[in-house]
């Protein structure tokens, strides 16, 4: 996304203000993630108006006159390469003076941004020099962490399972919800066991992971974008690329350990041949091996890592995924079939944004509270909780990773 | 090979007169492996002469009068396909009538050999037409460990660790060797807990492997034979293609979760960059980041299963390896890193013909009990056992895959 299409998006909707008060980074490896809140209105609340029902009752206590501002969570990317595209944005949207009129950097304070993921050490000077930001850093899995457990306990609907084409939200029961195994696909992969708030560790992990598929893919396709690829492989067919059971064992299943005629046997070993060249490969055919190999790779030593800690539950986030039906699919199938239908693979609405979620939650949140105090709370708020609900943008369809979901801030 | 050089080989030495009495096969995805026992001559021994010091006390047990032949256990390999220069191979050598001058099968009983992996179904008809030699096919997952058992029971120097280009051989103590996990890298990866002699189960197993190296590699860098690509690897540098942790957290180490600079954050993740090409990556660097990535994702998925069975000893056969240093190098890196130190990655001398050898044990060796009866023994063996000490062909140097075994055959 170039600075021309992020002024058309800010100026599609003219009648529409945009007050940002909040803003938090997760640059990774390939891409770099913003979460940012816009108030939409504000109001003090006798009751639970304009605020998820099954929420208000949680975080209201029982008491039900709390200062809340409604408004959004918007979730935004870029690629880390374009760093610079992300850099205009938070310009263009002035989203680093709290979304202010004002043209510059009005005081002497160093305005503070919460970023993780590595970007916020390799891009740090970068941000300070073009745009005055100071980037505080916050470490990448206690980020990841926040942001996982901040949208299973908070999001309604945020987590759910994929397989056979079938979609299924899950209610997550927050008594219920630890342990589990966080697994975060992003340019590589990092695998967490989580047992609570601030409560993990990271188990293990993979290089094999969204940059290979991006970097091998584009390599063999010539694609031109990581979507045109997943594209791309959703018309393939891996059988043409892959070595099967029933090609070694000329059409039969080796049944005795319970291998189909159909199970992959070696990932890409059928480009072997001396008659073919790289060309007399469909891009669509290598495309979809290509995602089987690492789904199912992914699939696999995230079971074995939840088996070895003895967790049923498997949550998949990160950017790799992007809602792609056969990459969620293949997840599943994989936890499915080495767990024997013991463990479960569950997918995030969010997936992308953990970390800048993360990031977002272990803020401050500044301007949040001086927006409460001014203009909504009578006395200054000890605490903050977000209660969201309502989602904006599809649900099911098509997913460019940019959206927001309805919030409410609460002070007590 | 073809079946020109197989005659050269056979011709090129005139006065040595070949005598095969037994022949096993093992047809894989990728490679046929052969493996063969040949006499050098016969004669009935009084004490230990001309065996192995070490195995010949414990074979007989006290008492040394026992007919004895000796020979060597040959080994040889073909691709896949090419399978038809295997069978040029046998008929050439004459292997399958035992060796004799005779020029086609004379008898009426149909010849049959045990044969285990895929082609054994795949090429039933093909080696029945063609030799006349029926396939009498054994498992392979039976065959693979009863070689393996076999090669680290009998056959002195054959496990050694590598790490740090340092090669160790590995006294295996006959009382301390199970369980173990063997992992068996052909095309694809067979990973089985080892109890006892056929006391096993398979495990797990990943579809990426050692056909998914010689495909993906083919597609990539154009090479024309696995070993080309292999030696191609030895001269590249994955940095070039690979993200690394450092390339995320601009040139610094993720210390936290002790993940160095230079660790691999993502392969081929580097790979994605708009201003390169295809042709702008050197060949080895990305045939070098394939090899890196396949060794260490097995290594890894080999750990994860043996700490689950409480393993620990690995021990790595099959034909991906080809006893080379970066592979060896890579696994016990792998093996070592996720362990931390507790498991520990063992090879094998004759990695690659552990089914074929399985499947030469679990025969009835016919041919060598009617040579043994003929020229040898006194009376009918009921028993044989193999000892095998002396190993001829290069030790530490480069391996084609053909060499030979100096072993006896003794009945009792």
């Amino acid at each position: 996304m170039d600075s021309r299409e992020v002024q058309t998006e800010v100026n599609s909707d003219p009648n529409r203000e945009i007050h940002v008060y909040h803003l938090a980074l997760d640059i990774g490896g390939s891409l770099a993630k913003l979460v940012y809140f816009t108030k939409d209105g504000d109001h003090f609340v006798d009751g639970e108006e304009g605020i998820s029902p099954r929420k208000a009752l949680e975080t209201s206590n029982g008491s039900r006159n709390h200062p809340v501002l409604n408004g959004r969570l918007n979730f935004k990317k870029f690629e880390t390469s374009k760093i610079n595209d992300c850099l205009d944005f938070i310009k263009t949207m002035k989203l680093h003076l709290g979304g202010s009129q004002q043209h510059e950097n009005p005081g002497s304070q160093p305005i503070t941004i919460k970023a993780t993921g590595g970007g916020a050490y390799k891009f740090a000077d970068l941000f300070k020099e073009r745009l005055g930001i100071v980037l505080d850093k916050e470490d990448e899995m206690d980020c990841l962490v926040a942001g996982a457990n901040f949208l299973l306990e908070v999001v309604h609907r945020e987590a759910f399972t994929y397989m056979g084409d079938q979609k299924q939200f899950v209610e997550i029961d927050q008594n219920d919800l630890y342990p589990y195994l966080l697994v975060n696909i992003g340019s590589g992969v990092g695998m967490i066991k989580v047992e609570g708030d601030g409560k993990f560790e990271r188990v293990s992990g993979t290089s094999i992971g969204g940059g290979t598929f991006w970097g091998l893919g584009r390599l063999l396709t010539q694609c031109k974008s990581f979507d045109e690829l997943l594209e791309l492989s959703y018309r393939g067919n891996n059988r043409a690329v892959d070595m099967l059971v029933g090609d070694i064992y000329g059409g039969m299943d080796y049944a005795k350990i319970g291998l189909s005629s159909t199970a992959i046997a070696s990932s890409f070993g059928k480009a072997i041949s001396d008659n073919k060249e790289r060309e007399d490969y469909k891009p669509e055919d290598m495309a979809r091996s290509l995602l089987r190999m690492i789904s199912n790779n992914i699939g696999q030593i995230s079971y074995l890592n939840a088996v070895r800690f003895g967790l049923k539950r498997i949550f998949f986030g990160g950017f790799f995924i992007r809602r792609h039906p056969f990459t969620m699919d293949t997840l599943s199938v994989a936890v499915n079939f080495w767990s024997k239908g013991e463990a479960q693979a569950m997918f995030l609405r969010h997936e992308g944004f953990l970390g800048a979620m993360g990031a977002f939650m272990r803020s401050d949140k500044h301007g949040l509270k001086e927006l409460l105090v001014n203009q909504v709370a009578q006395q200054t708020p000890t605490k903050f909780s977000f209660a969201v609900d309502k989602i904006h943008g599809p649900v099911d369809g098509e997913l460019n990773g940019d959206e927001s979901i309805e919030c409410s801030v609460y002070a007590a």
